[in-house]
């Protein structure tokens, strides 16, 4: 079974339309920062300005590449203490004369309006457990599953492969709190360990972004019962693909993402679904 | 066989002492702020006053419950910018008046000298890969298993009982990246799925504080390859005690850490311990 993100996309879109309009958050704005010229960047901003469009807000995209330090620093701040603008996004990587000030420019940002939780302050928050916040994309992958009605994980094993930090520790954490069973693989992992985890697990969330690093030389049994999550978005001059041969899989395992059209455009209804977390939950944010 | 602290201790200690001596911190100090009349807490703090003294820096200990806010903000603002100060610990909890700023108070050390891990910022520096640095407590229960050369997580079962974010996330991430399968389990568990969850465990590690939580009752089979690991140290009247009924179970698994003498009096070591790690990668935490 094909798990499309469509049919997700639509319900988080209703709930966050909803928001927008109970706060009468109708027509203010959120600042896209794109400071580099990195192709995969463009098309993630231009995605995300054209679905800003469709819940009803503006998006502010702040394409200024050649700016130094300084001058993104103020106009992040500026943004900060503007009350029209409800989220701040920095696209990454940055261009490379910023990415040494990466840090400083990412933590300048207040928590209350940094819905893509770059800086650390936010993370420490929810880290802390003094708020519920789940960033885009672990968010994206769970939502997908409830809707499906594949989110009952107790006593099911999970396997996450990826190294992002900001990808497989909130995942791993948010499965853990729902019971379950969560093993974590990464380009160090000795490779029979890595195939023995796949065939094992009941689970399989890859978040690489490695073209097709799940292919049937590396998982080909136990497949049945298996749902694959398909995290690891990536676009070339070929078009989009993903971590998992899903064609493979598609009539082999219980469920599969593809990509395109699976966790990917989820990614992005999600960030805008955390403008909504965070609203809900300012008292304890900037308290 | 019974997994003691003290050997545990001596080794730690010893890397620390070095440390203070190769970087000059001899006479250097800590600051201990102990803002209430919680005896549990005026424990902790003699306990780290007496370990600070054994390793030869010095330990300035706040007994302020009644300032307010205000000034205790200022004095950890002295401290933060004192270069003779190395560290500043808070002990929780706080006296009530002060318990609705917390977030505040702790918020205002600065991260290089948060050695008890207790503001967002180094939390979310962490979180983020930024730099290495886990809590004292996790730190204990790693370290331990390492002296006694338990500690090959690959392929292990570990079920964490506990609610505190500042120990089963932590401990649950260092545990993955190790590559053990990691379940963890609170009081909202269901009662059948912990009983079987623990018995079908490799390590059981507990952090919740309630006495002999784990008990015959509750895990009684397959105990002989199992490796308990006591993490819920408390005090009270009739003297320490912890989550795992050890004494029951000394004979009858692979290995056990008791309740007083083992995790609970690493985790102190562990604290200065810190000192070193934030100390190393000072460059990434004030970057």
């Amino acid at each position: 079974m094909l798990l499309l993100g469509k049919p997700v996309i639509k319900k988080l879109s209703n709930e966050i339309s909803k928001y927008i309009e109970a706060h009468q958050l109708t027509w203010k704005y959120v600042a896209i920062f794109l400071l580099s010229d990195d192709k995969p960047s463009e098309v993630y901003v231009g995605k995300k300005a054209k679905k800003a469009e469709k819940i009803g807000i503006y998006a502010d995209i702040k394409l200024w590449k050649l700016w130094d330090v300084e001058e993104v620093i103020d106009e992040i701040q500026q943004c900060n203490v503007d009350t029209n603008c409800i989220g701040i996004m920095v696209q990454l990587p940055l261009a490379e004369h910023l990415k040494e000030h990466q840090m400083r420019i990412l933590d300048t940002i207040v928590p209350e309006k940094d819905v893509d939780w770059l800086g650390t302050r936010l993370f420490g928050l929810a880290g802390f457990g003094k708020i519920d916040f789940v960033p885009a994309t672990p968010k994206a992958t769970l939502e997908i599953l409830k809707y499906y009605w594949m989110d009952d994980y107790r006593w099911k094993t999970i396997t996450i492969v990826g190294t992002s930090n900001l990808i497989w520790k909130p995942l791993a954490v948010e499965l853990m709190k729902r019971g379950a069973t969560v093993i974590t693989c990464n380009s160090k992992t000795d490779k029979q360990f890595f195939k023995d985890t796949l065939a094992a697990s009941d689970f399989i969330m890859s978040a690489t972004g490695r073209k097709h690093l799940i292919n049937k030389d590396v998982l080909d049994t136990n497949l049945e019962d298996k749902i694959l999550v398909d995290i690891g978005w990536w676009i070339d001059e070929d078009g989009a693909y993903g971590d998992i041969d899903w064609k493979y899989y598609e009539d082999k395992v219980k469920a599969v993402t593809p990509v395109p059209w699976g966790v990917g455009p989820v990614t992005v209804t999600c960030l805008f679904h955390n403008i909504m977390a965070i609203g809900e939950q300012k008292n304890h944010i900037s308290g």
